[in-house]
């Protein structure tokens, strides 16, 4: 049994040291050039008590084969003392339906893919100065995206802006300790005013930052917003981006902050950027310092399939 | 981990006398109830090997679990002295997300639940004198159906077309092991003038049993086709039949028998009825010795939430 299914404990121990850059990035190009099969997203919503589950599946053409992720998000976990995000990752050989693995994650490899496509888009967009980091919401996302950061910035002073003190208190308190030198900031329009590098993780469903608490030469990567309801955005600030980077077209018209500013008619569908193409593309897509850049993203399950493969060959090594 | 992932052989145990018939009626109701939420089926299409997945999934509303269906077809493993059935069920607690247990069953469950669906549409449809029983095709629902059936008829009688002698004569010899008296017929219409309780297993793409071959009193259940190409019947015969029912009307209108004749304007779709509506029922839907049935299915995930909780069950106790 042990060659088919992998625990949390043995999953963690293979990410150790694992790039997984490389991997998630050219997951976003194949998709990008149309060499994956990514279907629409399957979904399960429940009411009592709420939650919901995504199916993201499919495979990249050239590959041996596909990935089946099951995530799910029970907020009231929290109160039970349990995890919120829960999950697992199914891969089969493309060659004959066999079954190679199943990663029994719980949902970390989620929160880590979602985590790399955030590093990845302020590896492309983000101003080269990097003044502070600025992260809105506490939660397991803020953490991740922090942490992974770290792997294409140097930039360790944090600004965050959390709903409450004492959420905001642990955050500061855990993510000293990787190094980072954190300060709370009382508004967005404050947090704003001082970073130039915005990561936005809650699961707001109205917006949390103004177009005119921007200044110019900022970057945001919005990761909270996957689904019609959520919104962590003023739309208007996709509105006024010199570049909308989103990691799937054809999803960010169904959901996220690009939903909400098409459904506006304040942006053109026709400009919207590819993460994939940006990162195949020779050209930078941020054309001066002063550019505002707005990364939306939904997740892909090409980031699902490239982390499965990566921990499995690791796994299997 | 022997609390998550259960092998075949821990399933086939399970299965031992375990009685199906009871669950899957009940997920059949429930659907038709409308208590249950079952999302479009999932699919994935392999052009090489040529191959299909089917992600199958939902909940019964008053339940306290999820389940996920992966199953997959892949016609060349045959070639390769593999199983051309694949996949697994997971199920998780519809209360946090956490996962219960990974059933990787290689696809038999999925083969079981279709053959007692095969059976319920008998137990509630066939003529109540069976002469002989049809079966079209020599694969594994052509198995399956047959062992099913012995479930709710006592007819031993059976006639089998195949296409090839050698899968017939294995088809034969392995089926009078099981207590059945087989004997081969050479076309449709030699079967349909033996059998009156017919079932057609096959993956065909063009009509095997025309209209003018059929006789009154007949009840017919395809079961084969399952797709938007596959079709076993003449879709004639779904227009003279007195009585039409399908596993679910929403999947019908989108696949296998029932389509096709849609598609030509032969049958109405107001007149299908559900086969969880035929089970709920006081009345029978077969009103006489000399009406013609035919049973469409397709297949749906309330059949492998049902047969997912009743191994569950058995395997804790």
């Amino acid at each position: 049994m042990s060659s088919l299914i992998y625990n949390r404990n043995q999953i963690d121990k293979a990410l150790k040291g694992l790039d997984l850059i490389k991997p998630i990035e050219k997951g976003f190009v194949e998709y990008s050039r149309g060499n994956s099969i990514v279907p629409p997203v399957g979904e399960l919503i429940f009411d009592n008590p709420p939650g919901d589950v995504h199916i993201k599946y499919g495979y990249i053409k050239s590959d041996e084969n596909y990935v089946i992720k099951i995530a799910s998000g029970f907020p009231k976990n929290n109160f039970l003392g349990l995890s919120t995000s829960h999950g697992l990752m199914v891969m089969f050989d493309k060659n004959s339906g066999y079954l190679k693995c199943v990663l029994h994650d719980e949902g970390h490899l989620t929160d880590i893919r979602t985590g790399i496509a955030g590093a990845i888009c302020a590896k492309y967009l983000a101003p080269k100065r990097i003044n502070k980091i600025g992260i809105l919401g506490t939660g397991i996302q803020a953490r991740m995206q922090l942490e992974c950061l770290a792997l294409v910035s140097d930039c360790k002073d944090v600004v965050v802006l959390g709903r409450n003190k004492k959420n905001t208190d642990k955050y500061i308190d855990d993510m000293s300790k990787m190094g980072f030198l954190l300060e709370p900031v009382n508004s967005s329009k404050e947090l704003c005013s001082k970073a130039n590098l915005i990561v936005t993780t809650t699961s707001a469903t109205k917006p949390l930052i103004n177009e005119g608490d921007l200044r110019k030469g900022t970057h945001i990567t919005a990761v909270g917003s996957d689904t019609h309801e959520k919104q962590e955005l003023d739309p208007n600030i996709l509105k006024i981006a010199d570049c909308l980077v989103v990691d799937s077209i054809s999803q960010c018209l169904e959901r996220g902050e690009t939903k909400k500013a098409i459904d506006e008619n304040l942006i053109d569908k026709n400009n919207l950027v590819e993460l994939g193409l940006v990162i195949d593309s020779k050209i930078s897509y941020r054309k001066s310092e002063n550019d505002i850049t707005v990364a939306d993203l939904t997740g892909v399950a090409v980031q699902d399939i490239m982390i499965t493969n990566a921990v499995y060959n690791k796994l299997k090594n």
